[in-house]
């Protein structure tokens, strides 16, 4: 299993990616999920992946390899981060295709998908979510966040606090609450997590949240506690009351 | 899809269940999913449904045909909870077993699950997870819930607060907080909830909480507005602060 969160807001671009795998259970590791493909004043192409490991591995390194190739810098498929969508699309499609069925014969999860964010020359930063067929859809300002993986236990959390003009620092922060969560409920979603926070027409921050990192358990500690004085503000159901202990 | 959860608790048994059915989202209907198969001084039987409606429904009027009968205060299959669970399990396996060839050459979801609460004679209250296989497990102190269908949007808020100790007011306010949390992620599961709370050794009380409910909506406000709160109150991560915005 694995966690990924991309939010496009107002101020910039945040990428976050757990680092476990497994095969089962009784066979887990940790593999970095979170690609940084360029980081230049040219361009910036950040790329979380979800799925069978061996498909979005190959598909990937297909995909460094060309562009950097010399004349990579006039390649048509690095024309605009969509371009550069639909060109780790494609050959996520292929790789997935040529693997399909010899994975379907030896009962392995086929499933494969990416987030893709950053941007070509002066447009403003993008993010995409590519599907195992290769198709893509670009997140937008309405929803201002996308996820692959173990999504749903992280959800509404983001879905109560996120909107486009959330500030990075409390988008970070939402994303920590969300993988504590999820971290929490899946023993197939587990620390370190990988960051990378890009500000519009900035620079970008990059770090690697450890298990035992001073910030992550500070807020897991206060979340928890939060949560359980939250809990205890609202009032009891009345409908219970005529009931005698 | 449904969400169902069933609590065993110290002070007694809570059951709550959803009642949205869907086949599609251009397909929506209302329908029971909480079953009060015997509420008597001798035996309290209470069902919670999940998955294909036809073999549920199918299974569960099998078994309250059974028990109606005559003889059935002497039926084997009704000597505990257990044996109860044992039976609808039977029931809901053979039923699966004879649809599943026609359902899956139709392409519909064969998967069926319940949740069983109650007691028979003396015994203390017990909870059984029944799958479509039709095997179960008990509820036990350490894990004092179980849920089926649409379980994960609403889990994480359950683990930090639900413990065996937990008093009933305060299991059903949690209960109704998860519910909450599902009903905004997934349009699949809707109100009214049906709810029965039962105490060791006293009554049982049902309530249909509908969309209007007053309780319902306070608390999902004062949640919505307690969880900001809690959001705001954690600081922001220290390792953007060197970024200039």
């Amino acid at each position: 299993m694995t966690y990924c969160i991309g939010m496009l807001l107002e101020g910039g671009l945040v990428m976050m990616a757990d680092t476990r795998t497994n095969a089962g259970v009784d066979n887990i590791s940790s593999y970095r999920k979170l690609h940084v493909l360029a980081d230049t004043a040219d361009r910036l192409i950040v790329v979380l992946t979800s799925g069978n490991l061996s498909i979005t591995q190959s598909a990937l390194t297909l995909a460094a390899d060309r562009m950097a190739e010399d004349d990579s810098a006039d390649m048509p498929e690095l024309a605009s981060l969509f371009h550069v969508a639909k060109f780790l699309g494609g050959l996520l499609r292929t790789t997935r295709e040529g693997m399909l069925r010899a994975l379907e014969q030896a009962k392995v999860a086929t499933a494969a998908s990416m987030l893709i964010g950053g941007r070509v020359g002066g447009e403003p930063l993008r993010l995409f979510h590519i599907y195992g067929a290769g198709n893509f859809v670009e997140c937008h300002a309405e929803q201002p966040y996308m996820q692959i993986g173990e999504t749903k236990y992280g959800k509404p959390i983001i879905d109560r606090v996120l909107r486009h003009d959330t500030p990075i620092e409390e988008a970070v922060k939402v994303g920590l609450i969300s993988f504590d969560s999820t971290i929490r409920s899946n023993l197939a979603v587990g620390p370190p997590i990988d960051l990378l926070a890009a500000r519009n027409g900035g620079a970008t921050v990059q770090r690697r949240i450890e298990r035992d990192d001073g910030y992550f358990a500070d807020m897991s500690a206060r979340w928890s506690t939060l949560l359980s004085d939250a809990f205890d503000a609202i009032p009891a159901p009345p409908f219970l009351m005529d009931q005698p202990a």
